[in-house]
Parts: C-alpha cells; structure tokens; sequence
C-alpha cells in the first residue's frame, strides 16, 4: 500500500529537546541512534508524526517511546526546515523543549532498546542532523523563559531548599546569583509555601524546605501580577 | 505524475499575520477566498510550501505573490497541527508574522487577483480555518514582544514623531501611557536620532521627527543594553 499525491511532499517528525537538572548542571536527555543516517550518533528524541495524531501527540508518543519519560511541561519551540536537513529526504521537524524533574528519571530504559543518558548542556557530544542548532535555540528559549515565568520549579523536586532554587537560576542563567538578593526577591513575590520540614541526610545544617504554589501564581496572575527574576 | 508514499503524509503550509499600523488602530492583511473550501471567507496570506523551498520562503513567496508585500520583518509564530483544522485533509501549517509600515502598502493589487484588505485587528470578519486562533496568537506575541525588543519602528514611517511613536505602544499594549513617563522612558534609551526636521501638514504645532537608530540598538545591546518598554 502506498500513498499517492499530486505534489512531492515533505514528511514531518517531532523532536523533543528534554531538560533535567541535578546538584552539578543543566542536562539534556539524548538517545543514540541504532539506524542510518548518523548510526551510532546521538540525536534528539523524536520521530515521524502520524497523520490522525496532532503534533503535541507525537511529541509525547515519542518521546515516552524512546525515553519511558512523561512531561507534564511540554512547549513547542520551533519549526525546522532547511532543505537539506536530512540526507535522506525532505524532512521537516516541529522541535517541542521539555522539563522533567531528573530525579524522576534516572535513565529508564527506553522501550525500543536505543541507549538514552543525560549530558551536561555544556558538554554534549556530537549531534546528528540540525539537533545541535535545536539544543541551542531550546536552552536561549529557556534562558529567556525562566527570568518571567515559573517554570524553573518544573525542573525541582516538588519540595526544594531555597538554596536548590538559587542553583537552578544559577545553572541556567550561568551566572552567579547574591544569596540576600535572590532570597529577598523570590519570597517577596510570596509564591512559595514553607513546610513544617527541613531537608535529611545533608552533611551540613538542615534547611527548611518549600514548594511552589501553583494556585496561588494563578491567583496572582490573574490579578497582573508578573513573576520575574 | 504523482509521488508516493509508503505512509500517509500530511501536507504543510506557510500561513501569514502581516500586522499594519495607522493613525487610527493596529490592522491585518487579510485576502478573500476564490476556492473552496471557505470560498469567499477571509483568510490570512499563504499557501503550500513547496518540496525545495525553506518554509521562511514560502512564506515570503505567497505574501508577495498574494498581497505584493515585501517585509523586511517576518517571524517564525507557531505551527498548528491540529488533526481536522482543514476541511479538505490533513494540512500543518507554520504561522508567520510580518511587521510592514502600512504607509508603503496601501492595499496594492495581488498578483492573483484576489482582494486583499486592511482590517482592524478589533474588528476582523469571520475567517476561514483557524486563522482567528492563528491571529490571536500573533497579537499576543507583538504584544509581548514590543516591551523587550524595539520591533515597533518596523511599523512606523522612517521619520516619526514622538507622539506617533506612543500611539504605536498605545494601540499595540491597548491602554493609555503617562506622556510624561513614556518620553523620559524612551528618550533615556537614547536609540532616537533627533532629526533637523519638523512634520509637515498638521493643523497642531509642527512636532520634532526622530529616526531610530539600528546601529547604535546592535551596538548597546552587545553590551548587554536591554530594551524595555
């Protein structure tokens, strides 16, 4: 069985550029190819969308079947479609970022047996296609995103010290934050709730721990309230 | 001559939100429909993107060949996907949007011969597909987009003055500003050349034209300089 159509047509695939974040830096999930082209090369998640599935459904299905990750934070990024971005034919890819709280996620494996790992976003290896240039306009998409929405708290644990989340603007802004400052600002902003608990098994003293307050930053929103960091 | 496929493919489309400004609201570029399906519905610039083409091509290619507009500013939106958002089968289209100085493009007649017109963006038809879906999200991006990066000059004349220029932020933002805050906001940026000129052919006092100055924009920003509106 084929399909047939009057004019060439591209095919088109969805790519998810997948983010994590442990004590050392920002990660991004890759999954080294088992097929031509770039065989053995590491390569972004993804695959071909099916023409009864939207494109938001590919992106998940894919990236479940490649990775066992399901994303509660799923954005489409970008449409790529240099002409020649695939040797093989005229492939247009819709590239999605997600967040994912790594702890979850340490290297399932993946359902079709391709090797998935996480590397450090200043470290990556070799990329096949266009997916380095992808990586890149995903981590600016993400530099810039932070700074005025909450999504940062995608990328914790739901409970966090205030030194966690000072680490996570640090790594993704890539720059030093003044500890008064940053704690002065964020809980100014009155969008975390402190628990009755304090961190275990740290070598230093306990910290108090906290979690973001979705309902609350909906409230706030509504009312114009813009989060910023 | 067909071209066949072993699964079925989608096809793809450049669609086009071309933002205009004149002295009275924001308007889009909007073109009459001649074939079904939608026949004689409004619709957004656009059509199909050929197989050895980029999408940023084709998109620049059916805004001209659809309305004569050639834009110096088009941006990648958002590509919609969604599984039956065409009558006729499976179509993925990636939206654009253009910022055009409407003074340069007073409804010029399209090579197709279908009618192109300008309508306020508060006040548009019924249009065809998704394009109202897709327009709002145009509007949301400007709307977003002209606080932190000086895109708005590409809607106004070369030579403007500063009360056209605060009738731009007024429309696009749609709320009022302080005459006093804007002006000391925007000329502390120092982005506006002072021209030796003055307007001609008002009824009120002649005012000061300005132009803004792309250079030094690139040059500050490379030192970390920061629009804001």
């Amino acid at each position: 069985m084929t399909y047939s159509y009057k004019y060439p047509r591209a095919a088109l695939t969805a790519d998810c550029v997948v983010f994590g974040l442990d004590d050392e830096d920002l990660k991004v999930m890759l999954i080294q190819r088992d097929l031509p082209p770039f065989e053995g090369t590491w390569a972004l998640p993804g695959g071909f969308v099916h023409v009864d599935e939207t494109i938001d459904e590919a992106a998940r299905r894919e990236l479940q079947e490649e990775t066992g990750i399901k994303t509660s934070y799923l954005e489409q990024l970008y449409t790529f479609g240099d002409v020649d971005r695939d040797p093989r034919e005229r492939i247009v890819t819709v590239a999605y970022y997600a967040l994912v709280k790594l702890s979850d996620h340490r290297v399932k494996a993946a359902s079709d047996a391709r090797s998935a790992a996480w590397f450090s976003i200043g470290d990556l290896p070799t990329l096949a296609f266009d997916h380095k240039k992808i990586v890149k306009a995903a981590y600016e998409r993400l530099r810039g995103k932070v700074r005025y929405q909450p999504i940062g708290f995608e990328l914790l644990p739901n409970r966090f010290t205030l030194r966690h989340l000072q680490h996570l603007y640090e790594t993704i802004l890539d720059r030093p934050l003044d500890k008064r400052n940053f704690r002065k600002k964020i809980l100014s902003m009155d969008l975390l709730a402190e628990l009755d608990e304090v961190e275990t098994d740290v070598a230093h003293r306990a910290a108090r721990l906290y979690r973001f307050d979705r309902k609350k930053y909906q409230r706030l929103t509504k009312q114009g309230f813009n989060f910023e960091i």
